[in-house]
């Protein structure tokens, strides 16, 4: 039996590897039309900024290692131009020739390219960019290292757009950041991305969001459509991929719009025997029960390896993805899994949110790490629709954005969060995790005890005439900044000051991070009044709303 | 409503907090016999090592703060002696009196008391501590600051017993650390937990495992049963802790053999309108269905809070306890969930087991620390019964065991694991990451491509014929050390040396880690071989076999 695999990075070799596994006497071809299989593409950024400083670490195995120890069969350098599923056939160009080979089992992972756009003055030979691969990556920076180059442009705020302006940060660059939408890393809510945006920020990069180019100079200088001039001498473009399926889609397999691969439950394309992973398929969002592309890591090893099984007969069905991603950007990590508000609107899905301050730890061991959590859920049966959070160092966002995807994987609803029995000792956590807390204050709202606002709705209900109590202490308002038109008792005053509120006005309560005012809200309800909750308190508040101008009460 | 609250650390102060949240009106009197409330039992040993410098951080808040935030009448000093529930009263003890006092609703959180040994020559009174609160601290720092201590026994090899042996190295003190079993840390199994025991070899511990105290001198030296002598000048018992509940069983609450307090799962003990959580109680585990104590800080948390709710009528159910524990020494981390091997062997429970040697992130990025991972789950089913991670830094063991836990927790079974969708980019973690690989690993035991023995196995096995092939490189053999009577061929070669095997006997494929052992084992038998592999390879075996003398084929 003869196996061909065309892409020999993630899913491809993934693929292989357990093909071999299963099977000793099939043979198996890797058609890669580069010239690395197997190499790190998550790290090339990392080697752009110098944090990997061997070229040859980027390359997690060599062609010769892995013949060797798979018996496979890797031609690099080796496109795939055709495809005639009616004969099994591949048309195969290479340096040398271009012939046709037969295929008893064929899988596609041939990844996807970066966009390039359609502004005028588009240029990839010497000084604009893309970045796929090792030799782009030595392209730009054999070109960044003229010393005429000192500003650069990123085009797309997206987790390589960043990784790629953190590396350029790092090597000392001049960076301007272009973002077409209002916020960076569409994955996250604005009150959260900004907080990298903010970082990104303090490392000195020019920031421009809802920055739509509309013409690079010669000079590489950027118009925007406001008539904004950006300058520039080097430009890299990092707009997302479109999957690498030209030619397949030619043979007549069924796609999507972008050129995505449909493929069934086990990974088969439209035509029998011809199976696709990666970055080139769509697959099941578990959450939405729709069709999107995921085009991370994690998911197209998973899949490669999962293809292999069923190409020879195993039952792996792809269950779909939920989507988990974190990208780390100078002190900051950034985790995120799941739907979040902006998808939950567009859905007019119903849900509840909150936002939590946690720390990596407990307070009182050294080195705590702040953390921002963000959880959402179903209002009516509490099931876990999504999380993100952003953490200093990032390693504490990671751990609480790994323990949520795996409660969602499993369909937990937020009841269940509570009981999560996590790792505590000093050093490592807290008797309350962050997670659990998110529990608990999720139940508060499930069952009523506390109803929350958002920090893009607090502007429309004082207009509809709320009254804000601001219950943090008088020196932290002066230290960190006022809430318009808010009242302040401090919440150990409250129960003693309750003469100096309103009756018949709707309460809310605000503080810093959200928790005392929860208290406060529980002190007011049970003294009778009407009360809503600021969640998340100042910290979001203010993150939000520097984020987002101006302030509607959908985001 | 009176309420009254026996206990105010974890899970007193947890619940009355959450009374005051759902009641304004009730009285809420808390009675600690102690001189502190809510104060970081468990940071004890860092202030004891230097880590927390300051004492103050260990009272996370103190009376004032809680009484005027909470509207609490908090009592310290105040220690119940005496329960009548059929009038529904305490009797309580301070300086100045003794006095009955009435309740509506009575929380008993008293905790546990340190067992205090009954060797001959056990005296508290200057040299010899156990360690609960605060003011023990305080006397053995006092008392340790005396030039003439030098040398310190630690009798008890639990999480405590390895705490305090880890701060007293830190202190200078030359330190021996004497455990009744033939291994640490009870919750791991022997091969996982020699890791830590090394780790304290290496910072100079002197180790007494079997070790039985059968005296102790008038100047704190040690004599053990097999007449061994340890030199002392001070002694701390770190042998476990006793429900602190004499008063209650007395007055005839219904209680274990140990003097826990049995309560139904709404947390109410054998009497009407008295309830019970944290160190005091018995719980359900959840993966045995049986009653047993799981003495740490988060259940107890947990407990204090549910049991407010429950005792005020909200519905709450106790669902029971897996246990998740952290214990960090020095350079390590070890993380435990669930049950492990030891205790599926004496519950006659048929499981699976693996080890797997993994990284926090991937190995091209800087600073990827080693992790050691154990898996355990039911041969029939796949269902997660217990896992245990040792890792440098220790951060990467928390976060794959608190992902297992949720799993656990969340009933997945291993053919859910490769699913999980973790954060991944290069400094957080991996495209596989540890706990997606165990998944894998797991499903091929399950399915029967692979199947592994036991480090503790292998003797046995070459006993009855075995025939050993060590397929790692014959430096790294050199380097690293040999198996008993192996074969040496390196898998890149075994495709071309097949015919050095024989086909009549079983074959056992080992290496470093179990990795290329286990491709081995797959070539091996696509050739017809009957094969085993030596599961998690040359570091498990190594380990074990320096764990547990003589090695026998059980645990």
């Amino acid at each position: 039996m003869r196996i061909i695999i065309v892409g020999g990075v993630a899913g491809g070799m993934s693929a292989a590897a357990r093909l071999r596994r299963l099977n000793e006497t099939a043979e198996i071809i890797i058609l890669e039309k580069g010239n690395y299989v197997s190499f790190a593409n998550c790290g090339l950024p990392y080697y752009l900024g110098g944090e990997i400083s061997d070229k040859a670490q980027l390359v997690v195995k060599t062609p010769a290692e892995l013949q060797r120890r798979f018996n496979l069969d890797i031609r690099l350098n080796h496109e795939v131009v055709g495809l005639d599923p009616a004969v099994q056939e591949v048309t195969v160009k290479s340096a040398q020739e271009t012939k046709k080979m037969h295929y008893d089992r064929l899988l596609l992972a041939p990844g996807a390219h970066p966009i390039v756009p359609r502004f005028s003055g588009v240029d990839l030979t010497h000084s604009q960019f893309t970045l796929r691969g090792i030799p782009d990556l030595e392209k730009i920076m054999t070109n960044l290292q003229q010393p005429a180059i000192k500003k650069i442009a990123v085009i797309g705020g997206g987790a390589i757009g960043l990784e790629i302006t953190e590396a350029l940060l790092k090597q000392k660059y001049q960076v301007a950041l272009l973002e077409a939408q209002s916020q960076l890393l569409t994955p996250f809510d604005p009150e959260m991305s900004v907080l990298l945006a903010q970082e990104l920020e303090k490392h000195g990069v020019k920031l421009h969001l809802n920055a739509k180019v509309a013409a690079i100079q010669p000079d590489n200088d950027l118009i925007l459509a406001d008539q904004t001039q950006v300058a520039a001498d080097a430009i890299i473009f990092a707009l997302g991929v479109r999957p690498d399926t030209a030619c397949f889609t030619a043979a007549g397999l069924k796609s999507a719009k972008d050129g995505s691969l449909l493929v069934d439950e086990n990974y088969q394309t439209s035509v029998p025997n011809v199976y696709a992973v990666g970055d080139a398929i769509l697959t099941t969002n578990q959450l939405t029960g729709k069709l999107q592309p995921f085009r991370l890591a994690s998911p197209a090893n998973r899949q490669g390896r999962q293809a292999a099984d069923a190409m020879l007969g195993y039952k792996r069905k792809n269950r779909g993805n939920i989507g988990t991603s974190i990208v780390r950007i100078f002190g900051l990590g950034a985790a995120q899994t799941g739907l979040n508000e902006k998808q939950l609107h567009q859905l007019k899905r119903p849900f509840n949110c909150l936002h939590l301050r946690g720390s990596s730890h407990v307070a009182y061991f050294p080195g705590a790490q702040p953390l921002s959590l963000k959880l959402l859920f179903e209002p009516d049966t509490g099931k876990i629709l999504g999380a993100q959070a952003v953490g200093n160092g990032g390693e504490n966002a990671a751990r609480r954005i790994d323990i949520l995807a795996t409660a969602i994987k499993a369909g937990m609803t937020v009841n269940d969060l509570p009981e999560l029995e996590l790792s505590y000792s000093p050093p490592f956590g807290a008797a309350k995790d962050p997670v659990n807390l998110a529990g608990y204050a999720a139940q508060n709202l499930l069952e009523g005890l506390s109803e929350n606002i958002q920090w893009h709705e607090l502007s429309k209900y004082q207009k509809a005439g709320a009254y804000l109590i601001d219950v943090r202490e008088p020196q932290e308002i002066i230290t960190n900044g006022a809430y318009p038109q808010a009242h302040n008792i401090p919440v150990d005053q409250l129960r003693e000051r309750l003469n100096e509120l309103p009756a018949d006005k709707l309460l809310i309560t605000a503080c810093q991070s959200g928790q005392r005012s929860y208290l406060a809200e529980r002190i007011l309800r049970n003294h009778g009044f009407r009360v809503k909750n600021l969640d998340g308190g100042w910290l979001t508040y203010q993150a939000g709303t520097k984020a987002v101008f101006p302030i509607t009460d959908k985001l």
